[in-house]
């Protein structure tokens, strides 16, 4: 399948280069920025334009990575009207493309992408929607292409998805930072927390969220979380995070202990 | 060495078998709770008792795996007044038994630790710190007989250790149940999200937090962010909580983008 892509994200830069090795053919890659354009472009053989006028009107496909203030506005053009049009976004309705296309659908793959850190792209779930069975089949078959984890959800699922991502990713890396930031006022090297980290992450495969809770809050060691947030006293957002989330955690296993 | 372990919990339950596969000779497992004593005893082949009057008195060394609470209790005894004592715990200064004990000290594994979760223990931050030079050597000796990163910190930065800790595991797993929940919602699988936590949690070895940092709250895009806290309008804890790590995440960011 002939495959344009707009943008050169974290996200276009992995879904390409995923695509690619899976055997389609990307020739062109669009973004306004053309440091990134061309990166991503040399990276997988392909065109590029900072010009959305120049746009190939040849492809079959056309994927919108881009951010969601952006999508609306780059979707409201007349391009390729026959080929089918899709974007990537968790929380953007497949609606959205109901009055300016005809063939039209979402690819979301959940996860967490970075230029500079490789992915196993077969390892991750991605979820699809169409605006007609037929295009669902296409859509289908192109994410099975990548991944070996694909699923029909409609557009509130997908929200309800990027929610939980947003916990499960965004604001745990948040909280690695915090943490990181607590250790360098102690002159710790971040590194001593990577083991924990990982184990907190790998428990989720053998137990549940539930089962793997450990800590002070869940125990409601009130001794132990005094004295955190006594070291937090020159922090006050910290130490009201802290507090928010010892408190929600007691309350979760109240019943429990 | 003769080892009496005192407590029977997770962390009891890992450094006994760790210490045990290091030819160590635990003697004598004490839990309040029998069903506890018993289970760690069996699987160590130990004695075990309930009975605080019936701990052996023929160890070298004594270690404390229990509540912070249950600690300052448990070593105002006079067993093994020549033997050394030491605790595992992250907040407790280790002058705690300066007034009834000689020879003492700490030991404390940074890990979060499961009963029913194996852990390869040589992995594991062990970090010491001793009442004197000759009682570090012999927890630091013993420390490297199970783990391989064995460190010397004193209370102080032990302290801020812990909480670090709690930031990057305790409350780390329960945002994990969080987007188990809201997926729930939808009767979405949690498995879905399995392969994003490992992810968030992989790319800590090869970015810092700052560089891992993605989502909507790092973009200060406002569209996701509202659809978020609209869909959790009838959940306020967790709207106020997103709303306030959003807005922690933006601030950090605010003059990078």
């Amino acid at each position: 399948m002939k495959i344009v892509i707009i943008g050169a994200g974290n996200l276009a830069t992995h879904l390409a280069l995923a695509l690619q090795n899976a055997g389609e053919e990307i020739i062109q890659i669009f973004s306004r920025t053309e440091i990134s354009a061309k990166e991503l472009a040399d990276k997988i053989k392909a065109d590029f334009t900072t010009d959305f006028n120049n746009i190939y009107s040849e492809a079959e496909l056309y994927i919108y990575a881009v951010s969601d203030s952006a999508l609306t506005d780059l979707i409201k053009n007349n391009i390729a009207p026959e080929a089918i049009h899709i974007h990537t976004a968790g929380s953007v309705p497949m609606q959205i493309f109901e009055s300016v296309k005809s063939k039209f659908g979402v690819v979301y793959p959940l996860q967490t992408f970075s230029k500079n850190k490789e992915i196993n792209f077969r390892d991750v779930p991605v979820f699809i929607e169409a605006s007609s069975p037929e295009i669902q089949k296409n859509l289908f078959k192109l994410a099975s292409e990548i991944s070996d984890h694909v699923f029909e959800v409609n557009s509130q699922s997908r929200l309800q998805l990027h929610i939980a991502a947003v916990f499960a990713c965004n604001f745990v890396n948040f909280l690695y930072g915090v943490s990181k930031d607590i250790l360098n006022q102690s002159e710790l090297p971040f590194e001593v927390l990577i083991p924990l980290i990982c184990e907190t992450a790998d428990k989720i495969n053998y137990l549940s969220p539930e089962e793997a809770q450990t800590g002070p809050a869940k125990r409601n060691d009130m001794q132990v979380m005094d004295k955190h947030l006594l070291m937090l006293e020159n922090q006050p957002e910290l130490k009201e995070l802290y507090r928010n989330l010892s408190q929600m955690i007691f309350k979760k296993y109240l019943h429990q202990s």
